[in-house]
This record gives structure tokens, C-alpha cells and sequence, in this order.
């Protein structure tokens, strides 16, 4: 079993690092809040033994050797990006999972066959960059390295600029490393461990994603000497769009979401109706066909509200990824693992994207999760307790263990 | 007659000044270029004979002399401020009228009983510091000055910090002059004149406005892994009163208007649902008891929407002003100015607030209008004729006369 305690308080100490203003954090990818975690991290690492290697898009790989030469590693890992008003758990809570777990093995001394990597995957979160899980995908082949340097954040800055600023530019060629598996542990960041009273999410799958972002274009004209007859409006297609999807996901249930968390209206000034109103439509479920169909159904009504308005209408897709299933036989590791420990758990389909969904197109790979108060995340306010954290944690070790091999 | 081609030369010697992306200018208010043009209009102003006072507000006012100490002047003027994708012609026209009004004067060596004062109004558009109008509004007595100073941009500048900053703090009192009349030209910013092939609109009164700066409140979660039914969407609230907005305002046509400009999303992150939404609904119609009807029921609507959703709502009145009756003699003054020059005309109210609505608390006051093309107005493309601007100036200035006395 890991030390709980040693586990808290690394998560306090890292939380210190780009303090939120609402007792979560700001330490979003790439800033130098997040070169500050990386640099507290890789000390923690380096005082457990481990060796750093860093790839082209900024992802950290802490390695602690196995005793077979020939064996290949298995991987622990998630991410230290955060929102803009982010937790201090989501993601974190994987990382230095993944550090205590090496510090246990150190302390008792037990060597594995297999070593083990913590990773550090960069620019998870993408709501700098989007789209997110965006150096896990370049690892996993889904998106090339110009494509993610190209990437911008709201002010037009690029990531292959801002990664070479804060100085995390490494020189591995991003996805050169073999995994022999991959397990992440991360918080549920939903509802549903917590009601159903469980420590342990055994994850099978996660949901699938489209960001559509839409561009809809009126006409920049006076809000008080507009006839209402003559307005191109984009804010009122974009109304009706977003009202759109809220029914339409409604249609798709249950197991199905679709919300809007990011608009910019442009010129944004109180007397002036947009000449262009920019959003990005959300939705994931765990179905592959439903999932297409809510994207279809969405752009199409999309377009026909724009054409009634007389508004122009685009999309492009900045975020996707398939549903995924997790590989049974780690799958089956995690629920052993937790029916070993006498935790109390149960299957469950992640709501949100994880690394660990683009490590399944390159190794085998599974999630461990725990619960969260509230199901809150993405919120300065998130919370877990430090025995659902230890849990979890705990759950993490004996499964790779499984892995590893002792 | 004024001299239509000095008076042309000016507009674009001044539209250099702030230069738009795309042809149009963004010298708002307070900013650097907006020093740089009231710099250049004080030169012009100053060659021509006219002496400068300036308010605390930043208002700028320009006499000529009159024949009578006794009489009080008579005032000309408008706005050299924009929106930040604004227009060459939106205020700057009335502004450089009066100025070739002047010019004209003094090429024909006429002197007038009363003095004539050219007035630069700070903030009329309101785009920066919210609400417009708002130097002519503390100099009618309708805000406070400290109520002023304390009005912030988005980035939490304050009117009194920037005033200072920009070097344009008068030390007028505001409020302290006293007008004999009021005259402002300006430009149609709507399509009544152009569609009706009238040279010059005889402006009658002009629209109320509300201007209702909602915050709704939600929960800031997780887009995937919130599920539909305990999400606190303050996206979908704000969708749905954007769509009573719209649906209200169709309810009182004819000649009224009601839209969405300005929306803000916090934090503004792709996967999260907005914490908070703020946005501001700009209503408006020339009959009192329909602009209170109208604002009552949007009020009630969008409580009623967000109770629905579980989402906090709260209105702040950020600008405000009551329909306009313009003074009848004046407005006759007008009428015949442009029946004595031959211009065609026509009675028209103002779809936009100007400054002359404020001026009405204080003195007779009342406008002259020329067309636009496709009532295009807070747009860069805004655009009007050589012949169009020489028409109104030509009935400014008849109408002036007529006031000022020859
Ligand atoms: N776990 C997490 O919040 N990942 C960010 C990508 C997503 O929106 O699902
Ligand atoms: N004329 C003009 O655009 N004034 C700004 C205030 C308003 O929105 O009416």
C-alpha cells in the first residue's frame, strides 16, 4: 500500500504553483506556471532515482530501470496542465500517483521486471491549445508534430513557440517510446462513484468527442437604427443553435452530452450587432454511431437556422476523438486489484478524454478513477478526500505490480 | 453654401488618424488616438480664430466670437470618438461641420449676434466606458461626475485614470455653460433616408434605450462528465433569453428594436460549462410606455427562464435613456433650411442615442440627418457621399443662422 499522507502532500505542495483565485489553480500548459510544477516535479523524480527523458512536444518521461533488459516499460502517467480554473486533482492526482507509487517500491525495496515511466503528458487539458490530449496524440500517431507546433491559444500564440520559451523543448522524437502497457489514474470528474458510494472506478471505456467550432457570420451594424427586418443577427442563429444541441442531446439519451463552454462575439461592443459570433459545440458519448449522428444532426440544423437568418455558417472540428474500450486484461487487473484491497467499486465509462484513450492505439492500456465531491471538476472548487485519493493510488500500484512483474 | 470639398478633405485627413482593419476607424474613446485626433481638431479649430475650453469630462468646446456679449451662444457638434470597428462619418461628420460651418462664416466675413461653439463630446459612443453619451449626460445634470470617473473598460480602466492619462483633463466645471440652442448634424445609421431618396432628415425625436447588462449565473463543470441533468447551464439560459429578446421585441413592432452585441463566457474554456455569462440587451423604441413594456417583460422572461434552469440571474441598467422630443422651432429651423436650399427631406427619428438627447434637459435642441449607404453604421465599410455630407452641413448652417442671427 502507498503512503497516503506522503501522496497529500505532494498534492498540496504542487498546488502552491499557480495558485486559481478560487483555492484551485491556473497552471495552464505551457505557461510558466506549468514549466514551475515541471521543474518541482522532475526534483521529486530525480531525488526518487529516476531519469528524465523529454520529447518534442514537452512530455516527461521519469524512468525507474526494471531488472530484465529486454523488458519493456510499463507506464503510469496523466497530466500537471490544468484549466484556467482548474482543480488541484484532475490530472495531478495521476502524475503524483505515479511518483508515490515509485516512492513505495523504493522504500520496500522491490524491484520489477518490467520498468516503470511516469509520464507527464503535455497539454492535456487544451484549453489553451486545442484540441486537448494533444501530446498523447502525437505520441499515439493520431496528429503530426507540425499540426500541434501549429496550434494557437486566443492570442495567437503557437505551441511550438510557447514550448521552446519555457525552455521544455526536448529532443526525443515524439512517440519513439514502446509501452509495454499503460495505466492512468485519474479522478471520476462526474457524479456517479460518489452516489453510488464506491472508492474505485474500474474504467472499460470512455465517451467520444466532437468540439464544433462554429463561425457564424452577420452583419456588424448599429443595435439601435437596425430595422429588425434588415439585421443578419449571428447571435440569434447562434441562440437557436445552442438550443438546437441542448435538444438534440436530449434526443440521444440517455448516455449522451452536448454543451457550449467557450463564445467570443466580435466586435463585442454593446451598440453593435456582431459581425461574427465564434463558439464551440461539445459532445461526447460512449457510442460510435450515436455520436455521429448527434454531429450530423447538429451541423445540419445549425445550417438551416444560419440559412433562415441570412447568417454564414462554419464548422470546423478543433477536438475528436472515437469511443474507446480499454483492454480487458488490464481492465480485469484494476477490478482484481481493487477486490484485493477490499475497495469498493464498479465499472464505469469515463465522461471525459484522457491520455489514455490515444495509448490504447499504441499499447495496451486502462484508467483506475476515484471519486470527486459533487461530481464537480473543471472548477476551482473540486475536491477529493485523501482516503479516496489513497485509494485510488493504492489500486494504481498492485495493478501495475501485475504488470511490472515482481 | 459651405465649401463641400474642405469639408470632405477634413473627414479624411481626420479618418487617418486611428486607422480600422478594414477601412473604418477605432479611435475610442480616451485612447491614444483619441488625443492625437483632438489634437489635430484643437489645430484646426485654433486656425480658424475659435478659443478652447475644455470640461472635466474631456468635452471640448470651441467659440467664435458673436457681436452681442450679452447674447448666449448658440452650439454646434457631435462625437470624435468611435466604436472599435467603427466608421469614418459616425460623429466626426457633425463635429468637422461645425468647423467648415465656421470656415464659411469667416471666408464671408459674417459675424452673428450670438456666439457659435463647436462641441467635441467625450464617450458618445459608449463602447469603451459604458454608458454612451455619457460627457453630454453629466453636463446635463443626468449623471453624477464621480459616477463617471468610476466607469471602467473591460480591462478595468477607469474613465478618471484615462482622462488624466491621455493629458485631455479640462478644468471647466461640467454643466456650467449655458446654451442658447443646440444643433447636431450626424449621420442616419439606419436605411429610411437613402430607401426614401431624401437628402436630409428632419429629426423629430429620438428612440429610448434600455441597456440591460444580465449575469447569469451557473455551475462551472466538466462538458463531458456532467451529465444533462445536473448541469446549472447558464449558456442555455443565455440562449433562450437572447430568443424571448427577439420574440418580445417582434411583439411591439412596428419601430421597435431589441439585440445582443456584447456576451461574455467565463471562464471561457471549451470544456467547461460557464461559471458565469454576461451579456447586454440593448432595447429600444421612441414610446415610453412600450420601452418599459418591452424591458418589463424581458426582465420577467429571463427570471422565469433561469428559475427553470437552476441558473442565478441578475440585471444591471448600464445605460439608459428616455424617448426624445426635439424642440419644435428648432426642428422647424431645420425643415426650412432644407426646403430654402432645395434639398429633398423628411421627418425622421433617431434610431441611435446622441448627444442632442442629453441636450434637451438643458436648452431647445435638435439634429439634421443625412443618408448612409444601406443604413450601414458601427461598421467599417459605413459610407456616405461627398453630396450627402455637403447637403446637411448646407442646413446646419442655414439653420444655425437662423438661431444665431446674423
Ligand atoms: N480529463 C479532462 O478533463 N480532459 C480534458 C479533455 C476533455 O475535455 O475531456
Ligand atoms: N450615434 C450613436 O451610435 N451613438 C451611440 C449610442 C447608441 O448606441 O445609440
Amino acid at each position: 500500500r502507498v503512503n497516503g499522507d506522503r501522496l497529500w502532500d505532494a498534492l498540496m505542495e504542487m498546488a502552491k504553483i499557480g495558485p486559481g483565485v478560487a483555492g484551485g489553480n491556473n497552471r495552464q500548459t505551457l505557461t510558466d506556471e506549468d514549466a514551475e510544477g515541471r521543474a518541482l516535479f522532475q526534483k521529486w523524480c530525480e531525488d526518487a532515482g529516476l531519469t528524465m527523458g523529454v520529447d518534442k512536444m514537452g512530455s516527461m518521461f521519469m524512468t525507474r530501470p526494471g531488472t530484465d533488459p529486454e523488458a519493456l516499460p510499463v507506464y503510469v502517467g496523466s497530466h500537471l496542465d490544468t484549466q484556467p480554473t482548474g482543480g488541484k486533482y484532475d490530472g495531478v492526482l495521476g502524475v503524483l500517483s505515479g511518483l508515490e507509487l515509485v516512492r513505495t517500491l523504493n522504500d520496500l525495496n522491490i524491484k520489477t521486471r518490467h520498468p516503470i515511466v511516469i509520464a507527464n503528458w503535455a497539454n492535456e487539458e487544451g484549453a489553451r491549445f486545442s484540441p486537448p490530449m494533444l501530446a498523447s496524440g502525437v505520441f499515439a500517431g493520431v496528429h503530426t508534430l507540425d499540426y500541434a507546433y501549429g496550434r494557437r491559444d486566443p492570442e495567437g500564440l503557437s505551441y511550438g513557440d510557447e514550448l521552446k520559451r519555457i525552455g521544455w523543448l526536448g529532443d526525443e522524437e515524439v512517440g519513439a517510446r514502446k509501452m509495454h502497457a499503460y495505466y492512468e489514474y485519474h479522478i471520476e470528474q462526474g457524479p456517479i462513484l460518489e452516489a453510488e458510494k464506491k472508492e474505485i472506478g474500474v474504467v472499460t471505456h470512455c465517451q467520444g468527442l466532437w468540439w464544433l467550432e462554429f463561425t457564424l457570420t452577420g452583419k456588424e451594424t448599429h443595435t439601435g437604427s437596425t430595422p429588425m427586418a434588415m439585421r443578419l443577427n449571428a447571435g440569434l442563429a447562434m441562440a437557436r443553435i445552442l438550443e438546437a444541441v441542448q435538444a438534440i442531446t436530449m434526443d440521444f439519451q440517455p448516455n449522451a452530452v452536448g454543451g457550449v463552454g467557450q463564445m467570443f462575439f466580435s466586435p463585442n461592443s454593446r451598440n453593435v450587432l456582431p459581425g461574427s459570433v465564434t463558439f464551440t459545440v461539445d459532445i461526447r458519448t460512449a457510442d460510435q454511431e450515436k455520436l455521429d449522428g448527434m454531429r450530423a444532426r447538429i451541423e445540419k440544423q445549425a445550417a438551416e437556422i444560419c440559412e433562415a437568418l441570412g447568417v454564414g455558417c462554419s464548422v470546423e472540428a478543433v477536438g475528436h476523438f472515437d469511443p474507446v474500450t480499454f483492454t480487458p486484461e488490464l481492465v480485469e487487473n484494476v477490478r482484481e486489484a481493487a477486490v484485493e484491497l477490499g475497495y469498493e467499486h464498479m465499472d464505469i465509462v469515463s465522461g471525459a478524454g484522457h491520455d489514455a484513450c490515444w495509448a490504447t492505439k499504441v499499447a495496451p492500456a486502462t484508467m483506475v478513477m476515484c471519486p470527486c465531491v459533487d461530481g464537480l471538476s473543471h472548477n476551482e472548487a473540486e475536491d477529493i478526500s485523501k482516503e479516496w485519493a489513497t485509494a485510488g493510488a493504492d489500486v494504481l500500484l498492485r495493478a501495475v505490480l501485475k504488470t511490472a512483474e515482481i
